[in-house]
Order: C-alpha cells, then structure tokens, then sequence
C-alpha cells in the first residue's frame, strides 16, 4: 500500500484534475451485491486502478487551482497512520487521557502561534478543541449562544431569534442555522460591494440589528470571517464586535482559509479585534499540511457555555442509566458466571455483552450489594489487566462485560474471570467490611 | 511507522488497559510552546512511546471489554491509508466523482446483506449515506422530521414537539434532540423493567403519546434501538411502528451495535418491521473489522427530506454567490493576468486566491461577458489539464484561480494560464460568437 500510494503521488499529474467520467459510471462496473468470497490484494489494487482512480478529481494534483487547495505532507501521513492504528476514542478523560491531553497541549501551541489571548486557551480562562469541520464549529457555537439568549429571553421567543452574517459568509452557515433552529427568514445575509473589499460593512450592519430591534426581534450570533471562500474578503473584527457587543451577540470568526496565515507577522493584523470575539475557527488541512480529515480547530472564550449547551441533560439523566457503562457478554463465559453461586447474570445475554454482579449474600440489600461491585469494578480496572464498565439498569447496579475485540481469544476471557474471582475474594475475606 | 504500529499490536497485550496517569500528566511532560526546530522522526516515535502510550486506554487491547470492544483488521487499516492518500472531498459529485459512486454502490452492498427492503436502496426508492457518528444520524434525520411536521403545523408550534425513547436510549439521543431545539422538558424516556428485557414496551409509549396528543402536543419522532448500550436489549420494531403510524411519527433505528449481527439469519428477526421505519443507522467499527473513524451507516427511505431540511435555501441562495466558485491566485500569476489586456483582476488579491475575468471588448454588457467567462471555464476544466472554479460577487462573475497544492510548482501555475490563454485564444476566434 505504500508502495502503491507513492506511486500515485508520483503518477498525481499524469491523471486529469477533473474526473472524466459520467453519472453512474461506477454503478455499471461493480457487482450488484458484494463479493463473497475475499480477493486477492493486486486485484483490489487494479480495481482501484482501473475504476476509482478515472473518476477521481484530484484534490492532491499541483493542477488543482479550484475552491482551496489541500495541502498534505508526510509527516502529516505519518500521524493520520498512527492515530488510525491506536483507533482511540476520546469521549471522556478516561476513555483514553492521552487523546484528550494531547489535543489540549496542541490547541494551546496553536492558539499560541497565532498569537491568539490567554482568553481562549486552557493555560488561561477559554481552551480549544478539535472539531470535524467549520460548519461544526459554527453549529455547536450557534447552539451554545442560542442556549444561552434562550435561558434569558424565553423558549417561547426562539423564533425570534436572528442572526447575522454577509452575503459572503460560507453557506455552511445558513446549514448550522436552520440544523439549529433558526428560520431561514431569521438569517441576515448583509449585501457587499467591492468598494468594502466584499468585506461586510459595520455601518449596514449597526443599521440592519436596529430595525430587528426596532420590530421586537432578538439579535443572537454575528459570523465574521477572515478569508471568504469566493474572494478571500476579511471582515475588520474589531469594528464589528464593538457593535455586537451593544446588542449582546455571540460574535464568530470563520478564519477557515485566511486564518492559518495569521501566525506570519505580516498577516497578523486581519485578527486584529480577535480578543473581543467568543470563538474563533480554522481549518488547518488548508495550509498546514495537514490532511482533510476531521481537522478543523476551535476555540471558546467561555467552554463553559459549549458544555452547558452540548452536555446531555443532567437532570434527565437522572433518570437514565449511567452512559460510562460496565456490562459483560460471552458465551463461555456465561458458562462461568453460572457455575459460581456468588455471582448472578442479571439480563439474559444477547449479543456479546454480558451483564451480571457479585451478589454473595442473600441477606444483603441493594445499597450493600452496589458497594461490592463498584469496589471489585474499581479492583479489577486498577490491575490495568482488564477493562470493563457498568451500569445501572431497572435499579440495579452491574457490571458490563463486553467481548469483541479483534486480538481477544478465549484465554483473555478465562484470564478476566480469574481476575475477577480474585477481587471478589480479596474484598470479601474481610477488609471490605470496614469500608 | 508500518514497523512501529506492528510493534505496537505485537506489544498491546503487556500495557495497563486504562490509563494509569493522573489528569494532566502530559502537559508536565510537553514544552508549553510548539517545537520551533523539527525532530527526527525517531526522536518523535520516542516521545510517543514515553509520554502517549502509558497514558492511553488501549481500545484494541485483548483485555478490553469496556462499553463495547473495537474490531478492527489489517484490510481495514489497508482501506485508511488509501483514503487519506486520496485525500478527496466529496461534497458534491464533480468534488470526486468516485467517492459519491462507490459509497452509493456499498451502502447498496451492505443494505442487500442486511436484507433491508428495496425502499432503502438507491436501487429502489431510498438510499444510505456514511455519517461520522450515530449522534450525527439521529441529528441529520430528526431535524428532516422537524422540518417536515413543522411545514404543516407552522413554526409557532415548534415548542409542541415531542420525541420519544425509552430510558434505554443512548444518551447521544438527548444531545441531537437539544441541538434540534427540542426542549429537554419534550424529550419522553419511557421506563423500562426487566419484564420486558429493558425493551421499550409498544403499551406504555401508547400511552405517553395518547396524552401527549390530549395535552395538544404534536408526537414527532421514536428513536427504537437494536442492542441497547447498558443490555444490549432490542425494541421491537414492529409493534412500535404500528404504532407510530397511528400519530405520524418518523421512526428511526439506531442498530450501532445489534445491527451488524442482524446480518446472520439467526439475528435477522431483530429487525423484523424495519421495511415500515423512515431510517436506520449501524456502526461497522463494532462488529464489521473496520476502524473508528467517520464510519456510522445511515439509511433512509426519503432521502429528499434529508436533502430539504440539511441543504442550504434556494431562495436565500438566490442573493448569495454560489459556493462552488471559481477563483484565482497567485503572486506571480497576478502579474500575467496584468500583461494581458484581454484580462482584468476582478478583486484585489489578498491571500493565495486572484478573482480574475476574461473581459477584452469594451464594448461588452455584463451578460456576454459572464457568458464568454462561462465558456472559458469549461473549455479549461474539460480538458483535465488544470481544474478552476468560479464565483459572482457584486453581481460580477469571475474565475477564482487558487494556488497552494502541496505539489504545485511555479511551472504549473505557467502552464495554466498558457491553457487559460489558450482557451481565450479559441473562443476569441470567431466560434463563439455562434453560440
């Protein structure tokens, strides 16, 4: 495969930019249902030769002049490599604290680089993050400002809600405004002329908020943006949030393209402003040699406000099982579960997840028998020798033991239960009962 | 880094499962600033053993049997690299062709081994899409239900819309209804008990939506699970359907992790009345060998009311420039376009983008120009040589010509403005005024 992918490298300029192909080519020259039966890794190749790679537009190509090149490196390769081979997912802190402590360091570097205030790092008051692309950015901005004017002005005036951008702002944006809500009639696309740049104009701006004002309309989220997609405009930050902040909106800076040339001096000034702004977002797949995928940066002046917004409910969770989860599932493993009269499966297995729980004494209650478990939960996790969760279901607390793993074979599972049956006899010859 | 990552594989059973750090270990162990120097790339493989590795919860591990384990496989692995290589952005067909085809022709694959019906196919009536994430599935369909009922019962009445599940529903649910401005108060987690398997019983929702309707609340939307994530308990799609038919509820199935065994004949009857639901979603990286990234499956029976809620507004559209623009730039370049009288820099460039036209007679009005800019463009794209886009700004159609493929060297720039001239040249000479 590497041999393969330098290949096309090599080959990229040999191949028409545009691919050449028409509507439904490829429908024609694949089978209608899957192979059955697996090929041999050349024929795949030579498929991907032969069929994918006409009817590709090659973003790499040096012949690529449309929408905004990509730009790729090696070592850019290298870590979309890595990162696919650990196949982390960072959820929570937990799930995997490298993931969550290396996007956190890097955020700040960046942040850094650009010169951006201690407002929006983690080493001062704001952070940043790492989202999939700028209309997610947009998106969960948009809904942490809406949640935030909606707490102050009423749910039943949402649709009085308005937001504002230039007639030069990224489509994207009236797409995270409708997913959020908002009506497309509620979306101000201020008019540009080239005597501004096509940049948008604070003074039609001003005008058009006070006649929303004037007619009992909510101005809520302001989206600037430094580099437009059509001409490369910058919108002058610092004039329009000293207007949006008159009126109280959630300014955003959309620095998707023009924002990775910000961290050369002699580009700096275009985010000039930035430290009045609440969020600011770039994509470094645009210029710093970074690879498409899930690589668009993101930080907040206030990460308080996108957890408030983004986190699930916590009252209603109340009601709801616990999400960080520890169940079990095996079928000779629930072979096991069964022959030991200390422990009982809880939910009849289904797939591959077993449920079950200590519950040695018939004259312990609820409250007793939960303890036990989240100390054996919290004894067999700490071993670092397995992993598995919990969770609460129809009030009862157990433990989650999920199979499947590609590298799992049956003695990791007889290994776990051994392990298991230690904790459960560490805790319960005694030293458990003075907790 | 092939070496490093087999290493890794070959190792993973020796690591702690969890993370045995304390919050905030990396930052100690990182500069506070980015490298200003690079590394070689065994100093950096160093770092990444010593400082990421034992701070990471290894998914892959044999020992992992938290939430639910990750399957991967060397073809899986062979499949990312291909993928970042390609690089490809397929936000419309001419974006990369071969992208939209071959995702059309696999979720076509996977939806015949799942035996869904005809009407989830684009060779039927329906058709699938990958989604990073099942929160994105939900969000995507949930919001084309809002809009949907919202047409009919008017936006006034959006803060009547309820959404249902049972306390067994995945938490992401709660997170996409709030994004869709469903108020957390609307959001029904009907309880379950062990009676039922933890499967949300078709008797008790009648009854929340019976009264729902009573108090003038409109029923929108039951998200149904297959393998719920506490239990892996499975709702039952047809009773549930039936039902809500009855009051016009979209239905959607989040299978991410019972899906996938839903392809063995033995677990098929878990989906038994999916041909009645709207959309359905599956997870691969659980049990179909493929990593975590971007890979949740998505299908639905109207994809026209996905296209309708999550496309930008035509009618807002109309007074904004389109986004699949064309667009020029270059330092170099810009002085060519200046040499050529025949040309004129539309926009002053700022970036690495030159907005130029083609605009030789004086004489000319705005719509023979445009025309003529129109022609030049496709002659250009049509010949695989270069690949250029456009835009209208200010009422101006223009060329957007915009440089910084990794690949590009000045000598491709040179070549397609010669091919630029060259298309000038042909449409110049007399066969164009034909058209």
């Amino acid at each position: 495969m590497v041999d393969f992918i330098a290949d096309y490298y090599n080959k990229i300029e040999t191949y028409p930019v545009l691919g050449q192909v028409q509507p439904g080519y490829l429908r024609t020259r694949l089978p209608d249902t899957a192979p059955y039966c697996p090929e041999p890794f050349e024929t795949i190749l030579n498929d991907v030769k032969n069929d994918i790679i006409p009817g590709m537009t090659h973003w790499l190509s040096p012949n690529f002049f449309a929408f905004f090149p990509a730009n790729v490196s090696s070592a850019a390769f290298l870590g979309e490599m890595l990162c696919t081979a650990f196949n982390s997912v960072g959820f929570n802190w937990l799930a995997s604290p490298a993931a969550t402590e290396l996007e956190m360091v890097v955020m700040d570097w960046l942040a850094n680089i650009l010169k951006l205030p201690k407002s929006f790092m983690f080493s001062g008051t704001g952070g940043g993050v790492m989202q999939n692309t700028t209309s997610e950015s947009i998106l969960v901005t948009l809904i942490a400002a809406r949640d935030r004017t909606v707490d102050v002005v009423g749910v039943e005036n949402m649709r009085k809600l308005v937001v504002y951008g230039s007639d030069q702002t990224h489509s994207t944006y009236t797409k995270a405004a409708k997913l959020a809500g908002i009506h497309p009639r509620s979306i101000r696309a201020i008019p540009t002329t080239a005597d501004t740049g096509f940049a948008l104009s604070p003074v039609l701006l001003r005008r058009v908020i006070e006649a929303d004002v004037a007619a009992g309309l909510v101005p809520l989220y302001l989206c600037a943006t430094v580099g437009t997609t059509s001409t490369t405009a910058v919108d002058a930050l610092e004039r329009l949030t000293d207007l949006a902040k008159d009126y109280g909106v959630w300014v955003h800076v959309d620095a998707a393209y023009g924002g990775s040339a910000c961290i050369c001096p002699e580009f700096r000034h275009h985010l000039d402003g930035v430290e009045r702004v609440d969020s600011l977002s770039l994509s470094p797949h645009k210029w710093l040699l970074s690879y498409f995928l899930d690589c668009c940066c993101l930080w907040v002046k206030n990460p308080g406000l996108l957890v408030k917004a983004l986190s699930t409910n916590p009252e209603y969770l109340r009601n709801k099982p616990s999400d960080s989860d520890l169940v079990v599932d095996y079928k000779d493993w629930q072979g096991f579960i069964k022959s030991d009269p200390r422990f009982e499966i809880v939910v009849p297995r289904r797939f591959s997840l077993v449920c079950f729980r200590l519950n040695p004494f018939s004259w312990s209650g609820l409250g007793y028998t939960e303890l036990l478990n989240r100390k054996l939960l919290e004894w067999v996790n700490s071993t670092g020798r397995a992993y598995m969760t919990r969770t609460i279901v129809g009030g009862v607390y157990m433990l989650r033991f999920a199979v499947g793993a590609t590298l799992t074979e049956e003695r990791h599972v007889i290994a776990a239960w051994k392990l298991i049956n230690e904790g459960a006899d560490t805790l319960l010859k005694g030293s458990f009962y003075a907790v």
